[in-house]
């Protein structure tokens, strides 16, 4: 308590104190790096000064359109250009900028515009249908829709709404944006993926977003002008927060609207990319990639994955195409990554293996963060043994409001002062944290617990292996048993009794996989799979 | 205002809310970083593990000797490990950290004290007579002086009182820090040089420390692990933060007691230094270096620069030498520089002395500041034509909380919402921001404003000239003129007439120097020029 004996006239004035806010990241970018391109779409490039000016249009459009400070508005865009706009044009306005998971199905997507009360919703043409659905199934008022067409992906618009182009044409370029008087303002609500039950909206506000643009800066060692691939979904965590984060290093971000090895390898070449973050879904894609769709270039590429931690093999594959690849973990409730597994350059001479296995920890915490800890069920940090479990718990500025209109969740989130994860994890005795399953996904056999990350890393060794879940499956003798979902890779082959017995080559046989069934995996939009799906048919023998 | 129709639940919570304060840095990476250099000095390194142990104990042991929350600690030391673990130790227990200049006399010293209420002041042996000196002047209670011999540089104890190592060893390294529960809690009280009068205490908060940190880090481009040559005093606005920095990065602060070109080069070639900063006067030493106190290295040192623009000459010449000078401006009341001058790749094919002089602008707004703007005397911005001049106004969350007993002052710097630096400046059209004259600083002769700025520029091209400095000398028919002190460089030589003439062929008769005094130029400790000591000067016939 560091207050000195006379405090007088030494309070918050306009001159020393201003509420933190993403927002003025763009303000600053708008006036210091005005030439500078911002936003790269196929072959159109918006200068800070033109996206700045599209922002306040867009901006002063909404307000003339009836939002007011505190309204939600939506989005169910992918990666273009509308979406970064978006993210500073609703909350420019004071809104609260909802974006919403464009994979989702009509009737989360009604739930999700009903429970936020999103006034007004950006709709890219391609999901027209899908919002009209939605609003077909709502019961209390639904959002103007503004549909957004696609020029440069030839997705024409469907002539059944307001266009975007032409609400951006009535704005204004000098309308004033209505920055937060306390940085404690919602700034976003992002629903969870929600495996069971209904969705839950996490709501963001301006400190947290402004502090995770800086932490995740520092993480992804970014200093001025960094050119970043925009493959995280912006309706993921807001895309890891880093839409709002690049005018802040005067940086380009190239828009990409599907996901492809083409279209990756062409962005690097053409735009010169410096980083990107995806799915351990998204290496595979650039390591198993057609001759054709490949380009060479003599520059690393800074990889940020999260979700899963990839495998030895692809880790070693991409390293040698010239991607440097750094695990981070979080949550829609963290903003995105909190933790990242930050490189000891003492390891660079360990053997492969070893250097993969360390790769695969989610690591120590970044710098908007201010506690990770792995808690035992008494709320006490377990040892740092590397194998003691607990779960993970966090602490600091880029940690959620809380879940919008359910105080019982929000409580239950942060009992004791710590945010619960629910994912188990272990620590090194380097403070070094590696998950070792999501509390909902371990499997209990015959008493044991069994730790499906452990039974894919085992299966994710065999060399005709793609991708693999492992699930709980209902046994009558042991109560569960794991069950093994895989995806082959082409040309290979295997057969369940074969890769059974790899397995047991390589963890105790009861962790092995009872059951072997080779098919396409179900994922999300982010690439993450959909655990909840494959439980279900291992309940169906 | 985005406050949401329903906030229930949403206030901040010790999950998700963590007061902003440098403290955070070190606590952070003591964990993560815990066997990387922290801290270098002659032969000796402290890991990060026993530096913050050593912070621990001091904070400790400063508690046991009866310093409470609040209470003011001061400093007489050099750069050296025990100001940096003072930097962190004396917050570390709710302390106030009030850093005193070394060059002071012990009559300011005195004043200090008295005015700052010193509980506990820890001394350099070299500085034991000016404090002892200092505390015979005061007529309140004197702080208890802890003495800090210096063995590296071979500077003992007097004998006469308690040594800083004996306090240390009585702390404990577990000490549970006193962390801000309020980010506007008092962290540092910095007395500026004071040019005239008794200096004012600059009072620093938690919040604004911690987001320069973060500002200067991108400012100056680092990324993980840099080594920053400790040149700029830890007593001038607490090193401009960069010691609270370090640990946010997992850099190694190397330091540096006496500034000499061989300690510099030194220091370059040993331990690998990535940045630093320093005034002009630094980068002069390192120009006119003797042969045997240079090294060679084989990467490109970041300099950053202050207090004065350098020289064209002087900038060619460094740049040569592997050292790429970047120019900031800031005051103490802005936690240090505020701004620089980002570099545009479009200016790299400039004339040399085009680049010298875009490189001579003090720039634009670093990220942690909000606003700046040169203000005419109405509070309007002026046009950004590159002539007109104003004074800087500046806003944002790195301006200090207020004057030190002293609301008046505080009230006054504060007037209209912006803080006012009393630097008179233009702004070009890009928005770079040029300082054209201190307001005291300015000449006016005959009616005429005078820039001494421009005529130290034109001085600055006579190839004998190395450092200049230009004031008003009193004058009975035009009120003031040109007066110019001069330090010529080793073996050159220039008569008063002929600079006179040559100052007339660059700029209007009226602004050249009517008379020329050479003589060695009095500095600060920060080598900024002391122009009120030139004024007395100049005022004699």
């Amino acid at each position: 308590m560091g207050w000195m004996i006379d405090e007088t006239g030494l309070g918050k004035t306009a001159a020393n104190y201003v509420p933190l806010t993403p927002l003025s990241h763009l303000r600053r970018a708008a006036d210091i790096f005005a030439n500078r391109p911002a936003i790269a779409y196929g072959d159109s490039i918006l200068t800070y000064a033109t996206y700045t000016a599209r922002v306040s249009k867009l901006a002063s459009a909404l307000v003339q359109l009836g939002v007011a400070p505190g309204d939600v508005v939506a989005t169910i865009l992918p990666n273009i250009p509308a979406q970064a706009e978006s993210s500073f044009a609703i909350p420019a306005c004071g809104a609260v900028l909802n974006t919403v998971n464009t994979r989702l199905d009509a009737d989360t997507i009604g739930y999700i515009f009903g429970h936020g009360g999103a006034k007004v919703a950006l709709v890219d043409s391609q999901f027209i249908p899908l919002a009209e659905a939605a609003i077909a199934l709502m019961n209390v008022a639904p959002p103007i829709l503004i549909e957004v067409p696609d020029i440069v992906a030839g997705i024409p618009a469907t002539g059944r709404h307001h266009l975007y182009e032409d609400l951006v044409a009535t704005g204004d370029a000098s309308f004033d944006w209505i920055m937060p008087q306390d940085e404690w303002e919602s700034l976003a609500l992002n629903y969870t993926s929600g495996t069971t039950g209904r969705p839950k909206g996490v709501v963001y506000h301006h400190r947290g977003a402004y502090l995770a643009t800086v932490g995740n800066q520092i993480a992804w060692r970014m200093t001025l002008h960094p050119v970043m691939l925009q493959i995280v979904p912006l309706f993921h965590c807001n895309g890891w927060t880093h839409t709002w984060m690049m005018p802040l290093l005067g940086g380009t971000a190239v828009c990409c609207r599907d996901i492809t090895a083409a279209a990756i390898y062409a962005a690097i070449d053409d735009h010169r990319v410096t980083h990107f973050g995806g799915a351990p879904i998204v290496l595979n894609m650039i390591v198993n990639a057609n001759d054709a769709d490949r380009r060479t270039f003599d520059h690393t590429v800074e990889v940020f994955t999260a979700g899963a931690p990839p495998a030895a093999a692809t880790l070693a594959a991409v390293a040698k195409l010239g991607f440097n690849i750094t695990q981070v973990y979080g949550l829609t409730e963290t903003y995105g990554p909190a933790t990242e597994c930050i490189w000891n350059a003492a390891w660079d001479d360990l053997p492969e293996d070893e250097r993969a296995a360390i790769k695969a920890r989610q690591g120590v915490l970044m710098p908007m963060m201010d506690d990770i800890v792995v808690l035992d069920d008494t709320m006490q940090p377990v040892p740092r043994d590397g194998t003691t479990q607990g779960e993970i718990g966090m602490r600091g500025n880029a940690v959620m409001k809380g879940y919008y209109k359910n105080a019982a969740e929000t409580e239950k989130a942060f009992a004791g002062g710590y945010f619960h994860t629910e994912d188990l994890a272990v620590q090194h005795s380097d403070g070094y944290i590696q998950i070792t399953d999501r509390a909902k996904d371990i499997i209990i056999s015959g008493g044991e617990n069994i730790s499906s990350v452990e039974v894919e890393g085992a299966l994710m060794h065999h060399p005709a292996v793609s991708l693999c879940a492992v699930v709980a499956a209902p046994d009558g003798k042991w109560g569960e048993v794991p069950c093994a979902f895989v995806e082959l890779k082409t040309g290979r082959d295997v057969t369940e009794a074969e890769l059974i017995a790899f397995a047991r080559t390589r963890i105790a046989g009861f962790k092995a996989p009872k059951r072997v069934v080779f098919c396409e995996l179900p994922k999300t939009s982010t690439g993450k799979i959909q655990k909840f799906e494959l439980r279900k048919l291992a309940a169906t023998p």
